[in-house]
């Protein structure tokens, strides 16, 4: 049964309300690119799913990085004169610009202001800062707060610690019937930001539950990383590994209301690349396939010229394009059950597009075989024929060895999993077998038919 | 001179009016994919054209299929209880399910009623169904006819015979200059139903007439057979003859008003391909490109991948898409003299394009040849210049030894017609020459002249 | 600094009048395809540009041609029988059919007629009209001083000599620090014709002279030739440098006010088409690029068969589609001084890109390097990126040695020149590598990247 079936038998709305619920338990951890924050949500993945949680030291060269100083916070605060907390960190993760070095100080606001970041245009929200390569300090607030402020003394703190640790990632492998490798990505070093990137944690970690429980043919690893400097590191530490990805998706922003965006890889073409641009405009509403740019997630380098890996980026809403997107309105309200339960959906039914996809040598090339005599044909002539036939005779008259069923499915316009089904149909009935997924090289099907009977007089 | 020139001498009207007088006379005998009827279709061809009658035995196998038996029919009616014929197939062949077994019965209609077909939506037509694979009976009828039984018994016969014998088609071979092959197959087993396929069967016996009379480059083959069983008993009993065909177009619905209709090969871009479109989109009104499907008339079974002929379809209306489709309103008012006549020329200008389509060599390729020395050009300076001229410019400028006169005729957007005159013209003033068909491999015009002339210093 | 730059820090409005103030000297001289009008032109182009002139003996073969007479011309004129001049050379020298042989006679109105060319639709305007290939005479005029002519006498005197002599060409070239060359070149047969071409003469005499103070990747070679048998003679008397030739544009009809169009070469795809249709598209308004085609101008002769070079043609006003084409219309009130120097900077920007178009190594190809730390990313996390950030990472991601700096301009959407600057930018900042010119086989970066670190498990 496929991944997709196997989910739409359970209770759909069940399974959106599951993925909320696991985002809501997320969501008021104060994660950044290092720390314990990161620790502990890695900690409640790793109570659903096999999670290997790596912990690499402070200072640890990456290619052209270096691992940074783990950070750490308790508490921060801008108080009034009398004490009054008017900014506060245990209201709101995001008030504090995310990195920021320790600061306890008293200052007027004229010093203060530089320090302080707001969205004029959305005097309620408050925006999310990072400055991660440049020690440096700062307050979010809303704009209205702002405002609020009078030109009295304020008391700052920031009781965080930036010193030497580790940065931390987690891993979940899968074993699959062959080491080729699909990779799921997802960003884990937002605070409390739902859309960017909860759904995609989430997502990921029901997704890797649900195949957890497969006979799979690709093993599967999940990175659950911080952003840039995880993917970099991940890569400096796996350089054997890479070789084995044949397939990779990064997922962030799958939870909001918008419609789906799949961002090509570097490649192209690559099967990801058709087989999410195949799902997305089969199962889907206005989808958008978008080009590969070198700007975005971590795509950016798997997709970097030295890895140039198959991996592609999935998206409801494109990160950057919704008001929303780094603002302290993408919050809980923001991603729906319902949306992250089709975020689910999409993914699966894409796996099972990479975990079908192969190709068939017709058994009867010569001419059809004669379908009806095996009751998968319509027995009275002169009406229409149904998809079921038509996927059939695709299968049937594609299958040289030279065409996948992804391949069949693009050409014919019929829907992956109706192709599928007619490819398993038709080798129960003996008219097909599976090419093996090492054949290359050697004389192809298609080749022996014509060598053997269509020789040139 | 070309075939479309030839055709366009006669009197148009008068060709026209042959065709479809033709098809009036093919038009009451009640063929099958077995039996006398298609004898006797056979015989009319052959009374026009040298033509090769085959005769296969029942039971012979060919491919995943059995040639199946001989069916012959005299009678059949359902009559009253007065012995009032109420559906006769004296009247219409259409009435009985064609392959029907005998039977001789009474019984209620509430017996009768499975073995029934009408078409509701046109209550006056009388549907055409078949049962070949199925051993089966039943009648066909307008709606009309069947609201009017009441319940009362009724005789029912069918006085066929259902019994070893010979699947028959016809081959007409007419050979030309090489033993490559041109394939015009049309299927021969429809009774009273005139587009399908009267239209093509008469349209492909004038052509091979005419092509008769004619030197010719290729060989062509000209096949009336049953469709789907014909075809497959032909490949079958042809595999060696296959690597001969080069190209072959399956003719069928050619006789009705609607515009032309080709579908492509399973190659999507052989010759035939190329040269049908071309002339499809220079030479008629709105005219539509199809892309292969497995599913249609015989070209599944020649498009099938162990053989992969480049075989497409020609058509007017689609099969299946206009309403009087496999009803008794497929008649001889349905096809058209004129249309007729018209699908003959497209055929011609068709084949046209298959028979001067070569590589040239243009024997002065640096810089233009002084065309106006040789009454080739426009002498005054400042005029425009006409098709005939820029025809001469683009033979002369792509005759490389690698592009063919359709190669140019697509780049250039100049009709085929105007560019083979242009390079049978310029042949005759010593400027061009032809590259000979088997000059594969080897240096082509193209190197040389850069090998020659161009090394890097 | 690029051509482009330098040319902008001038005084822009200066250089279009530099170039109509050229235009303006050159206007009066009557050019034909020999003879001492050409021989006056030339000597005003190398008087600001060095130019070898070039004088090939009548009579000469050149490839199917010969090299035709020499035309010079004193005096032309119909006069009365009163000898009052109605139609007179010296006061437009298109008035004469060019290359007219000589003839004195008085004769009625009825014979001297087939001699006369008038435009009926622009009754005011004198046409343009040549007569090289077929000895004759005769006189352009407009259509008002033809209705004015009566059934009287005239005495008709035209006092050219058509004899043996030479036929003269010009030729600059600039040695650049390769041999290979970049071709331009413009007819110089036309007499008092602004736009058909002192616009194409002019600017590429002063793109000659900026290019001459420069330090060239390449060799330039601009030709001033007659049309047709210029182009033909000098092809034919250097066919050992032709191979050098990598580039190639044939300039005309850039003056006057119309969009851009870029002709392709016979190639489609050559570095010049990709360079002058990015160009184009992104640099001037409502561009067109036209497909090539073998008629034309001297691209006609680049682009035969034998030569294929790849060389396009960069008009405006496309020759021959504007009513003021070949006519007195087109003279120095229709080219302008800003459009002269729009189209001396659209030059100077396809000359750009050639010289600037190589292919680039990324040395830090796994993950992104730290663009932050070297200055060249924003610092705050949380913004957009500008335009120069993008064009670094597209440079990034693509220089593996296989994209040229073309390629990754025309992927990424981002100006050539942008993405040129931030090539350079990297090569200061040690993380990008220029691959010499000649590598060509032998391993490519990328696959050594991936066979280092990418082998399969």
């Amino acid at each position: 049964m496929s991944l997709l079936k196997e989910l739409d038998e359970r209770d759909v709305a069940n399974t959106g309300e599951e993925l909320h619920r696991f985002a809501t338990d997320l969501y008021p951890i104060c994660r950044s690119i290092t720390g314990d924050g990161i620790r502990r949500t890695l900690a409640l993945i790793g109570s659903r799913v096999p999670l290997q949680t790596v912990e690499v030291s402070t200072g640890t060269p990456v290619f052209d990085w270096t691992v940074p100083k783990e950070w750490n916070i308790r508490d921060a605060y801008i108080a009034d004169s009398g004490g009054k907390r008017l900014v506060d960190f245990q209201q709101c993760n995001l008030h504090v610009m995310n990195y920021s070095a320790p600061v306890h100080a008293t200052m007027p606001l004229s010093d203060l202001r530089p320090h302080l970041f707001t969205i004029p245009k959305h005097p309620d929200w408050i925006p999310y800062r990072t400055s991660y390569y440049k020690e440096d300090w700062g307050f979010c607030l809303s704009h209205n707060q702002m405002l609020a402020l009078d030109n009295g003394d304020y008391e700052v703190c920031i009781d965080s610690t930036l010193q030497d640790g580790y940065l931390t990632y987690g891993e979940c492998c899968l074993a699959g019937r062959s080491s080729d490798e699909v990779l799921i990505s997802c960003h884990s070093c937002h605070p409390s930001l739902a859309n960017d990137n909860l759904s995609g944690l989430t997502v990921a970690t029901l997704l890797a539950q649900l195949l957890s429980e497969r006979d799979l043919r690709y093993s599967y690893r999940f990175l659950f990383i911080p952003g840039t400097i995880g993917a970099i590191t991940w890569l400096a530490r796996n350089r054997e590994a890479v070789g084995r990805i044949r397939h990779g998706l990064v997922l962030t922003c799958i939870g909001d209301t918008g419609g789906f965006h799949y961002k090509k890889s570097r490649r192209g073409d690559a099967e990801i690349d058709r087989a999410a641009a195949h799902i997305l405009i089969h199962c889907s509403k206005s989808p958008q396939i978008l080009e590969f740019s070198p700007y975005g997630y971590d795509e950016r380098q798997y997709c970097s010229p030295g890895f140039n890996l198959p991996v592609g980026c999935l998206m409801r809403s494109v990160w950057g394009s919704f008001p929303e997107y780094h603002t302290s309105a993408d919050n809980l309200e923001f991603i729906r059950p319902v949306q992250l339960a089709e975020s689910l959906r999409m993914c699966a039914a894409i796996l099972d597009v990479l975990e079908d996809n192969r190709r068939y040598c017709n058994l009867s090339p010569y001419c059809e075989p004669e379908l009806g005599r095996r009751n998968l044909y319509r027995s009275t002539g002169g009406n229409e024929i149904g998809m079921e036939t038509h996927a059939r005779l695709w299968v049937l008259n594609l299958s040289d060895g030279e065409h996948s069923l992804l391949d069949i499915a693009e050409r014919s316009g019929v829907p992956f999993s109706a192709i599928s089904e007619a490819a398993k149909l038709l080798c129960q009935n003996g008219l097909l077998s599976i090419v093996p997924d090492d054949s290359t090289g050697g004389t192809t099907p298609s080749q022996a038919w014509h060598e053997g009977t269509l020789q040139r007089s």
